[in-house]
Formats: structure tokens, sequence, C-alpha cells
């Protein structure tokens, strides 16, 4: 859903940043996509890719993709060092433990830095706090990124097992059209699997849409649209 | 989702009968159903009823419904002797440790047993397997329901972290007319909260639509259009 949810809302995404996502899973699921022509990973840990490779290489399938740049180095140190305007779509792959919290995407410092590398209608996709927490802030978070990243921003949720029982995103553009993120513009061709065995296991254009779909209590937490 | 699903689903449902739910909470969200005139509950267990009504009054204010019926007995019994084409709606809220799991829902004995009571274009709502699962059964219990209850039969889900990541239900029509679940006829009046405090906190028209996307690994498990 990371991946999906912004390449299918902007034409032609050409040029793809990944930081984290080590495991190769993402990867393999920006494999499908037919208009990508460059793929650059960040990721920390070389370690990380060596064990995905070795015990779950149906996962990390994603590195035989020959459109994949790896980099085992500081994502966010190189989101301030690339020049701007460079990605079509950058993914964050990077959740709580690791630092990019949606207290980390409300960080108007670190949004810039997003922000700056990204195409005009270019697209950020992060985790995001669930709408399950307590001190659920995402209201501020998406407030931050429509003012820094100066385009469209919705937040969005799906359900995977192995996580928790939802996972939610946040999704921004920069200056430039409006994307509407809930209507995919840009889908999946589903006869090209890319470096992946088959097609898609759980994303198709409906659950693309229905990631939008918020219940009524997550919706009343602020008045912002979310 | 157990209540809204089939009570938006139909024109002016009258008479529901709910099998299990002590808690009230099934209770709670029918009561905000202007068109229903009587809810008959048959609950097994007092203590379930008088622990509920101590300890979480804001779930057993359905009970506060003057519409309501209480019956301690088992449901089951009842259905069998209930007089043909009595309600509206027939609500099961039992789960796996207590005998309604799908591969009850399977049985063609229990099945007629629920259709029975129901009116014409009358609808039942229950529990089902999570997709989740390895042995996932779900394409022979809607082809069962739609073989006895002779009506039609979809699959929905939603999330609920009391319970597990994802819950799944099994809704099915009776003879006359098709009922598309997916687009509520009926939708809720948001004016009136019944005996609740204020509106849902979770259901609304979008959650109800969402509930009936599924993802391509659930929609692959059979050819049966859940």
């Amino acid at each position: 859903m990371l991946t999906h949810l912004p390449l299918c809302s902007i034409p032609n995404p050409k040029k793809v940043l990944l930081v984290g996502g080590g495991d190769g899973g993402i990867l393999r699921e920006i494999s499908r996509h037919t208009f990508v022509e460059q793929i650059d990973i960040y990721e920390l840990d070389q370690m990380v890719i060596d064990v995905y490779k070795q015990f779950f290489p149906e996962i990390a399938i994603g590195y035989e993709d020959l459109r994949v740049n790896v980099n085992i180095n500081q994502g966010v140190a190189f989101l301030k060092a690339v020049p701007e305007g460079t990605y079509d779509v950058i993914i964050l792959d990077a959740f709580e433990c690791m630092g990019a919290t949606a207290i980390e995407l409300a960080n108007k410092e670190f949004l810039e830095s997003v922000a700056r590398p990204l195409h005009p209608r270019g697209v950020m996709s992060a985790p995001a706090d669930s709408f399950w927490l307590d001190n659920f802030i995402v209201e501020d978070t998406i407030a931050e990124c429509r003012q820094i990243l100066k385009g469209s921003a919705r937040y969005a949720w799906s359900t995977i097992p192995s996580f928790s029982w939802t996972i939610e995103f946040v999704l921004c553009s920069t200056v430039g059209l409006a994307v509407d993120f809930e209507k995919p513009i840009n889908p999946l061709d589903t006869k090209n699997n890319g470096v992946a065995k088959g097609p898609p296991k759980f994303y198709n254009s409906q659950i693309h849409t229905t990631a939008f779909c918020l219940s009524s209590f997550a919706k009343k937490v602020g008045s912002a649209k979310f």
C-alpha cells in the first residue's frame, strides 16, 4: 500500500526514492510499475538485505529489478544533499522505532528535506500514527504536510496482520495540480508483475479507494479533511 | 457493523431478532433505527447482562430501549419454534467458542432454522471466518447460504482492535427481490441516536460500502462472488 497508493495516483512516475525498506518487499512492488525508470534505495543496514535474501527470497526478489540502485547509507542525509526536483515519488519505509513517526513527519525541517528533492506534483508516502491511538496527532501532521509540501495531503489506512490490526499512511504531493489520491489515475498493469512471481496478493483498485474511507471516530478527531 | 449492514440494506425493517449479544451493544445500535418496532433478544446467560449493566453501562444502555424484549433462553431452539416469516432481520452474535462458526453457518439444518422465521426479503447477519485463516471456507458458506436462504449472500469485513485485526461477516437475504448489501438503501437517520448517547463512533455509509471491498488474495480463494 505504501508503494501503490503514491505510484498509482500520479501519471508516469519515472524516478522513485525508497528510504528504508531493506527487506526488498517495496522494491518488488515498485517493480510492477512499468513507467518507473530508476529506483534508488537508501538502507542503513546491509545485514537486513542479506538476511532477507537468505531467508525470505520471495520478498528480497525486489533486488533483482535492474532499475534498482542500492545505497547503504543514511537516507535522511541523502535527502538533504540530492538535487532539487529529482524524484517523482519518495517512499519513507521507516517506523516509530526507526525515527520517522508522525511526530517526525510533523517536523518542519524534515518535511522540507523531503519536499526539496520532489519533482513538482511529486508525491511522498510514509507511515503515520494509527487512528486507534489515544494521542492521535495526524491532523497536525496533515496540516504541516500541506503547508510545507504545498500540495494535496491525505491520511489512509489498511490492515496487515503481521504489524498490528491496522497500518496508517500519510500521502502528500508538492506544488502543481492537485492530486486526488482516492481515485488512482495510473492503475497497475496487471499483466506486468515486474520481478514478482505473480500479481499483488493484497492491492487492487477497490482496496486503493477503501484506504481513504475512515470510520466516524477517526474523521472526528479534527476538522481537517484527512 | 453486524447491526447496520443488514438494517441499512433493506427498506423499513420492523421486527429484529438478536441471538446472543447479551452485552447490549448491538441493542444500542439497533435502537438508532427508527423503522424498527420490535427487538427480541435471546441470550443464554443472565450474568452477561448483569455484568455489562454494572461495569459497562455505556454498552448495556441498549436495554433501555422500550422496544426490547429480553429472553434468557436458547436462541437456536427458539429459531426452530417461532412462526414462519416473523422477522425482517435476524442477527446472530455468536462466535467460535459459542458454536456459530462458519462451519455452523454452512450446516444445512441450522441455516434452514434461520431461513424459516425470516420474512421474504428478510436478512440474516452473522460473524464468519476470517480471510486471514489458512482453512478459509467462506466460499462454501456463501454457496450454502444462497442455496438455503434462496436470496442474496455477501461476505464483508471490518476492523476491530478488541477482537483481532479484522472481523468478518456473512449477510444473506431470503426469497424475493435481490438485496444489494453494498449500497445501503435505508441510511441511518443521524439525528436519531435511540438510547445511545451520541451518533455511531465507527459506522458511516462510506464504511458500509468499504466492508465489501476485499483484498485480491481474499477474492481469489474461490470463484464465488463474495
